[in-house]
């Protein structure tokens, strides 16, 4: 009997899977690597949806970094779109997929198996489903029929379900777009990921470029006509509009996973070692799907950021193929770019920190990006966490109209490293009054933490 | 005999003397402290200079942070203008200074002394003194003269000597007030102080922007008339020029403080322990003047940094007041932004690696600010280093229109905690395409690195 090569099945083709399949055909020259991805296409930029609403990528087709053709051809890897894993079998070493444009299913054997499945929108119960102007915006069809939707129709308001990253960067394309928005949310304020100083900062940011915010609430109601969604209607007012959208998070994609015995983690999402492997042998996970150790409070939790998905597939990609690497954890480390503001948050809220023991001490300042008297010099606004008793960093949010995602960058490292605020303040920061102040904002808010901090 | 209360003296009220002044008081506020500044001015923003020229900052009252009189009324400090202080007489505590108003010289006692005297222009030998179209440019008195002759004289040349950080940023000044520039340098490419790439990028930023440059040179002649400097001759030609700007790098102020036994480094700076003392009990310095500790390397060298002035600064005023604070090194990282361009330059050359007996691998790459289909995008050029045996980063060089400021934090910040590349590939970037791209510039090069160094 002839040596096989070895064949390993990627579940899903948006972001990790393409980088897993790419890792592990290069590890393996000689493996088979086949992707099956559920929707119409392969490899695509999800990030990037709200701008094709603003205009600034004009052209959907620049999202669709590889087709199954191209991938065939530069990296060796077969990716079927429109098929979809059904299930599972670990003990055979089966799975049950379906195509969904012939409408059949079929069994396929795997050596390895990396489900990078993502996650897909909430949808809200409340809301009945079918309804033509009812929108949510994580695929790129969804974009494309959106953006279809709003030049076709030319609705003149729009009602945002959700205050976090999408509710938030749609909120401004549809303003770019002439819409009428407003925005109903569950919080107090926007932004749910950010210390409070900071949701006001972005509360403000918001309010300022005209959108109506409805905090505190939630869809109780609705009222339609035909297929047409007339209003919702929440505990304090009914909001009329011409078009909503649903942007209340993101569930991961492992129903098929767990059915088959895959552990899950409190947050939904698939549990895996270092290796990216999960608890069934010679299955891994990567992605979206998956739940990330976060470094600081060593609890796993859903870490949806795309450069995640990229560094989690490719130690996936690499071990599938008989490799050996490894993903430690992560400092959620996220960037909104606003209405021209920089929004920066960089390891978990001073809410999660106590819940997961840690007594936080916190300190906020308002500085400058550069010399305060040189053109072009923004109000930065920076808060910073330590633990009251290790005095180690635990988190950073920034805010400015410049230079705040890349100080994020620092924090995050400072942060990785378990650096106490002492430590912190004694590293580097470059000057030139063109680009940046004397005393960089990140050490003036440590120095006000050391202060807070008894030392 | 009633308690006299201990009396810090601080030689020197540019920018480390200021900033010592006030920590050491607000440690003991019942010290008298005293400060002695030869020039006319206390307390001055130096790094912004250039942008007087360029009219940036219109008034040059602006770089005045404090006078006298405020010193004395925010911070209790007493500063002393047009003093200059002559001799140190350790054993008997006791300083020689001059009152450059009154033309007497007197001597006073100190408990605690700190040297903070700054750095100085290098003047050329080849020039005749007192030629009234050659300028230096690190005074305010200087830059105020250089303004006023050019907006008197209108020339329409000037020919600067030198082609680091003071002479680039004049440069371009000069260039916004419309003058032919003509550069004479030394070594191969301008910028020394960062890797080669670097320099050849910076150069074709000098050259695109219409200045002419003569490498390999040195001025050796001078042709004169009267109290004009008409042109200067090297080995390869002579350039004309109506003004000359002399920008060959600084000289610590150091003499007074050698003649009374103060150790000298290997660089012409002060040396001092992790406290800011010398070698004379008693006697701490801080600043331009001395030498800093490299964190790679462990050599120390000088880091004529604003950031780093002030931080020692700090150490020593709290430590003179009877405190214990500590200063353990730096990593050189300071930034050039001209021409549009942020420069950036964070640990020491490949060549100076290289004779402190590391064996350097080195790599470059071109990426991009931002997701390279956004608006916006600029090329941004990085170069890393490591070394190869024990694969610690040991420097980075950024250049691009946007976020290389803030890249060369993290990198400095990564050298600090003597990261290999490898943990370095493990760190956390913010994505969103508006403002970084997927997969940031610095792991684009860190991998290229990774590789390199075989692994």
């Amino acid at each position: 009997m002839a040596s096989r090569s070895k064949r390993i099945v990627i579940i899903g083709g948006i972001a990790s899977g393409p980088a897993a399949a790419a890792k592990a055909k290069r590890i393996d020259p000689t493996a088979e690597v086949i992707i099956y991805e559920k929707g119409p296409h392969v490899s695509l930029g999800v990030c990037e949806l709200p701008y094709l609403l603003t205009g600034e990528i004009p052209n959907p087709d620049t999202l669709i970094i590889q087709t199954p053709e191209s991938l065939k051809r530069d990296k060796g890897v077969l990716a079927f779109p429109r098929h979809r894993v059904e299930a599972i079998f670990p003990s055979r070493r089966l799975i049950e997929v379906r195509s969904l444009g012939e409408g059949i299913s079929r069994e396929e054997r795997y050596d390895k198996l990396i489900i990078a499945s993502g996650c897909r929108a909430k949808t809200l119960n409340e809301i009945p489903t079918g309804l033509d102007n009812v929108f949510h915006l994580k695929t790129l069809s969804e974009a494309i029929a959106l953006k279809t939707f709003i030049h076709e129709r030319r609705p003149k308001r729009v009602c945002i379900v959700g205050a976090g990253f999408v509710g938030i960067e749609a909120a401004e394309a549809f303003r770019i777009m002439g819409l009428n928005v407003d925005m109903i949310f569950l919080e107090e304020r926007p932004l749910p990921y950010i210390d409070d100083e900071g949701r006001r900062i972005v509360e403000r940011i918001l309010t300022d470029n005209g959108i109506t915010l409805h905090a505190n609430q939630s869809v109780l109601s609705t009222t339609t006509s035909g297929k047409r969604l007339l209003a919702v209607r929440t505990s304090q007012r009914e909001i009329e509009a011409d078009v909503f959208l649903i942007a209340i998070g993101f569930l991961p994609n492992v129903e098929f996973a767990r059915a088959a015995g895959i552990r899950i983690g409190q947050d939904g999402g698939i549990l895996t070692d270092q290796r990216q492997m999960t608890n069934i042998d010679g299955i891994y996970a990567a992605g979206d799907c998956t739940e990330i150790r976060d470094i600081s409070t060593r609890k796993t939790m859903m870490m949806p950021f795309a450069s995640l998905a990229y560094r989690t597939a490719r130690v996936a990609g690499e071990n599938a193929a008989g490799g050996s690497a490894s993903f430690k954890g992560a400092v959620p480390n996220s960037i909104l770019h606003v209405f021209g503001y920089e929004i920066a948050q960089c390891g978990v809220t001073v809410a999660s920190l106590k819940e997961r023991g840690f007594t936080p001490v916190h300190a906020h300042v308002l500085a400058q990006s550069r010399v305060s008297f040189m053109p072009g010099s923004e109000p930065m606004f920076v808060s910073m966490t330590a633990d009251a008793r290790s005095r180690v960093i635990l988190n950073a949010n920034i805010i400015a109209k410049e230079h705040a995602a890349q100080r994020a960058n620092v924090a995050a490292l400072a942060i990785r490293k378990h650096m106490t605020i002492d430590e912190f303040l004694e590293s580097d920061f470059v000057y030139t009054p063109r680009s940046a102040p004397m005393i960089d904002p990140l050490h003036v808010c440590a120095r006000k933490l050391q202060l807070k901090s008894g030392s």
